[in-house]
C-alpha cells in the first residue's frame, strides 16, 4: 500500500526532542503508591493489592498496624491474601498452612518438626495515611527518606471529601496530560456547555509543572452541578469570565487540581495517584480523593453532593473512553505517535520521562 | 510421539506447485473496496470503517461527496469518527477539537493563534454507488484507472435486491473457495436436501476464473424457498435434473453467483466483495448483492422475500461455521495443509494468489 | 526497582538437583489415555476429544467398535467428528463429503470419479473399558505392549462408583502433586474441620510412587458425608485416631487413592487419569472412578449418596481453585518456583520429570 507520510506514521517527539516512548516508561518505584483504601482491610484478614505486576498482600492483624508481602507463598506461590491471619497477627498460607510474619519471615511449616525449614517472601514498607494504605515498592533502605504524601484537605472539617479509585485500561501518562491539558474542555462539551480554557501560565521544576488557566463560558447553560459550587454566572449573551483560577501540577508521582475563587479561597481540591497494575503499567488503578469546600449552609453541599457525583462520574467516564482510545491507538500503530504542540503537554512530558524508568519489555526506538 | 505422514502434517500444494501459503496472501489494496453501506452514514455524520486493519473515517457533510480519512486524529491518534461534522464540512476531533478537511489538511487547532500548527492525516478516495461505499486503499494516483464495480441488477426494475454484511472469523481466499466449489451442497443437505452438483466446465484468464454447474435432485423434498424462485420440480422418484445453470465467477477481487434458467433468463444474481478487517486478514467483512428476478405476479415474490430470507440465512450459517473452522485448523496447525483435488479449486487458488501481496507477517515456507 | 532475593525470584530446584521445569514435562505418549466416556460416543455418531493439542474424532459405527482418527479431513482440515456415519461404518466429512475408514483411508470422494484421489488421515489405535474409551497416541507398535489400565472396582458390585471429569487450567503435574501430599488437609478446613495428616511411610520404584497416611482429628465436627463411609468418631474433646489408612499412588500416568479401614478393608477406591487437552498441556480433563464400598445396609449408601456427591464436589471447588493459583503463578513468574520440602513431593516430581518428555516449546533452565 501507498505511504503517506501522516502523522500516524512517524513516531512522535522527532528532531532534537528526546528519543523516548512515553507509553514505555513505567513509574519510578521509591516512592509511595496507595494500593488499597483503608476501609477494605478489615481487621484480622488479608487483602490482594497489586502494583506494576507485583502481587501484594495487605494483613492487618486483630491488633497492631497493617503490612504488605509478596502476594506469593514461598511454597507453592498461591496468594497468601487467600489465608487465615492467626492470632499473632501471622498469616496462614490457604494450602499447607505455612505461616509468616510481618518481616515475611517464614515461622511455621505445620507438618514438619523442623525450624527454618520454609524459605521467606518479600516485605514491603507499608504506611496508612488519609484513608489509604501505602506501599514503597522500591529501595526498602529509601523509604523512611521519602515522604508519605499529604493529601491536604482529607481530615479539613472545612471540606467535605469523596473517595474515587477507577480502573483504567491506559498507561498512567495518558492520565496525567488528560488532566493536565485544559483545552480538551471540548470532549466535556455536553456535561459542560461551550465552556473554553485560557492559559494563564506554567510553573515548573525538577520534580513539578504547574499549569494555570481560567475558564470563559461561550453562551449555553451551566450545569447545575457547577452553579451550585461556584454559584450562579450571569449569562447576558457575551462571553462570560469565569473568575476562578483552576491549578492543575502534577509533582511526580502525584497529581492535584485546586480551583481558586476571586477571593482567593480554595474551593475545591482534587489529589490523585495513577497506580500501574500489570507489568507493561497499561493497566491503571487511580485513586483520587476530591475535597469541596462547605458553604456557609453546609446542608446545600449535601443536598448536591449526589448530583455533584454523577456530575464528576459523567465528566469522568469520556474521560476514561478517551485515554483508553489512545491507548488502543498505541497498541495498533506500536508505538506512540502522538504530536504535541501545546508546551504545558511538552514540559509535562518531558517531567513523567525524566521521573519514570524504562520498562523492561521498551524497545528502543529507530534512530532513523 | 511417532509422527505418521498424515496429509495435515504436510504443507499443502507440494511439488511443482507454487510456494505459496493462500492464507497469507492479502488483497491487492489497488482496488475499490466497500467499507460500509451508504445507509449507515448519515448526513452530518461520521463513520466508523475498516480495511486491513487501518481505521477508516467516512464522513458525510450536510452538503456535498461523502469523504474518507485515516480515523486517527493527528494530535493524540483517538478517532476522528468520534468527531463533530461542522457546518463547512470539516471534521473536529472529539478530544481537543483539531478540524481536518475532507484532503485531510488540519484547518484549526481551536486553543492556538497560530496557523499550520497541525498535522494532515491520511485522505482516501472515496465513492459512492449501488448503495456502498468504496475507498481505494492503494496507490491514489491509480484510483481514476480503475473502475469501481457495476453491481449490474441493483436499481434494475425487474429484480428485487437484498443485502447482506455478516463478518466472519476467516481469511477472505476462504469465502471465494466456499463459493466456487459447489461440491459442497453435503454440507446444506439439511437446507436442500439430497442435491448434486454436476460440473459443467470453466473459463479463466488474467483476472478472473469461472466455473458452471448444473444441479439433480436424488429424492428429498424440494425446499419451498427453491420452489419460489424456479418453480416447482416434479418428483416421481427418477434423478431429476434442475435445468438452471449456476455460473461462479471471481473477478478479482469480486465474486458473482448467477443462476440461468432453462430459458437463458438470469433468474437469480448475486454480488460479494471480502473485506478483511484485521491486519493479518484473517477477520472478513463481507458485503453482498442478492438479487433476485421478480416474477409476473411481483406479489408472490413479496410474499416469498422472508422465507428466501430464511432459506439464504441458514444456509450461510452453515457455510460460516465451515469456513471458520477452516481457518481455525489453519491457526492450528501454522500453515495451510490443503490438499486440493478440483481443477476447479486449485485454479482459483492460483489467481487469488498472484493476484494478492504476501501479508508483512508472512512467514516463508520451507523449501524441503 | 531493587531485587531482594526472596523465593519467588529464584527457579525451584537449586543446587544438585535435577535442571528441569516440572510445569514443561509433557505426559509420555505411549501409554493408553482416556479420552472419553463410553457413554458420550452414541451408535451411529461421531465424537470430538483431544490429546495435547492433538483433535482426535471418535466413531462408533452402528456395528462394530469405537475407532479413533485424527479430526481433521485430509482435504480441508475441517473436524471430522462433525461428519455422518455411513452404514459401512465409514465417517464422511461434513463439508464435501470425504469419506475414511477405520485406518483412516479415504474411501470416497463422491464428485470425482477416480480411484485413490484422497489422502488418508491419522488412525489411534483405541480401546473401550470400564466406560471410557482410551486411545494410545504414541509409537502405534507399541500399543500391544501396554496394558489398557485396570480400573479395579469398576464392575465389582460390592462397590458403588461414581464418574466425574472436570476440566482444570492447569498442568496435569499440579494435580498429581496435589493428591499425593496430605499435609494440604488446610485447605479444606471448612469441608473437612480440623484434621491432620500423619505421615506413615512411603514406597517408591521406577514407575510408581506410594505414599501413606492416617488422620487425626482435632476438635470440630465431623462432616456427615464422612461419618456415612467411615461411621461415627467419638469426639470427647481429646485428639481423636481416625484409623483408617490412606494410600496414594501414583503408577505412571495413572494415580490412585485407596482408603482401608482398621480391619484391612479397602472401603474407598479412587482412580484418576489427568488428560492434558492443549499443546503446552496447561489444560487438563480429569477422568476420574470414586468407588465406595457398599455397606451392610446398601440402601443407606443410596441414600448418602448425593451428600456424598456435594461433599466431594465441593473439596473438589477448593482443589480446583488452589491448583489454577498454582499455574497462574506459574505463567506470571515464568516458570516453576516451587520450594518442595516434604521428600514424598520431592520423589513424587522426580516421578513426573523422568517418565515425561519435555515440551516442544519448553524453554532452557538457565545454569546460573
Amino acid at each position: 500500500m501507498q505511504q503517506a507520510t501522516t502523522a500516524t506514521e512517524q513516531p512522535a517527539e522527532q528532531g532534537n526532542a528526546p528519543r523516548y516512548d512515553l507509553r514505555q516508561i513505567d513509574v519510578d518505584p521509591n516512592f509511595w503508591y496507595p494500593v488499597a483504601w483503608s476501609a477494605k482491610v478489615r481487621k484480622g484478614k488479608a487483602f490482594a493489592a497489586r502494583f506494576a505486576g507485583h502481587p501484594i498482600a495487605l494483613i492487618r492483624p486483630e491488633y497492631g498496624p497493617v503490612y504488605a508481602l509478596e502476594d506469593r507463598c514461598a511454597h507453592r506461590q498461591v496468594p497468601l491474601s487467600k489465608g487465615v491471619v492467626d492470632d499473632k497477627g501471622c498469616v496462614k498460607c490457604c494450602y499447607h498452612g505455612w505461616a509468616f510474619d510481618q518481616q515475611g519471615k517464614c515461622v511455621t511449616v505445620p507438618y514438619l518438626n523442623k525450624e527454618g525449614v520454609g524459605r521467606p517472601v518479600k516485605a514491603y514498607p507499608c504506611r496508612e495515611k488519609s484513608g489509604l494504605i501505602f506501599i514503597f515498592p522500591g529501595d526498602p533502605d529509601l523509604a523512611d527518606k521519602v515522604p508519605v504524601p499529604d493529601i491536604a484537605q482529607v481530615g479539613n472539617p472545612e471540606y467535605k471529601t469523596r473517595q474515587f479509585s477507577p480502573r483504567l485500561k491506559c498507561h498512567y501518562t495518558f492520565m496525567h496530560e488528560n488532566l493536565m491539558d485544559m483545552n480538551h474542555q471540548f470532549l466535556h462539551r455536553r456535561q459542560m456547555g461551550s465552556i473554553t480554557a485560557r492559559f494563564l501560565g506554567q510553573d515548573k521544576g525538577e520534580n513539578f509543572m504547574e499549569a494555570r488557566y481560567s475558564f470563559a463560558r461561550k453562551g449555553g447553560n451551566q450545569p447545575l452541578a457547577e452553579a451550585l459550587i461556584f454559584g450562579k454566572h450571569h449569562d447576558d449573551g457575551r462571553e462570560q469570565p469565569v473568575e476562578e483560577v483552576v491549578s492543575i501540577r502534577t509533582t511526580y508521582p502525584y497529581q492535584t487540581l485546586q480551583i481558586h475563587d476571586k477571593d482567593g479561597d480554595l474551593i475545591m481540591d482534587l489529589w490523585a495517584c495513577y497506580l500501574p497494575l500489570g507489568e507493561t503499567q497499561q493497566v491503571t488503578q487511580a485513586f483520587g480523593l476530591l475535597s469541596v469546600k462547605k458553604p456557609k449552609w453546609t446542608f446545600l453541599l449535601d443536598i448536591a453532593w449526589p448530583v455533584l457525583g454523577l456530575f464528576t462520574h459523567r465528566i469522568f467516564e469520556e474521560d476514561r473512553e478517551i485515554v483508553e482510545m489512545e491507548q488502543n491507538a498505541w497498541r495498533e500503530l506500536g508505538g506512540d505517535h502522538n504530536v504535541e504542540v501545546f508546551p504545558v503537554v511538552k514540559s509535562l512530558r518531558e517531567l513523567l520521562a525524566r521521573s519514570g524508568v524504562p520498562n523492561r519489555y521498551a524497545k528502543p526506538l529507530k534512530q532513523d
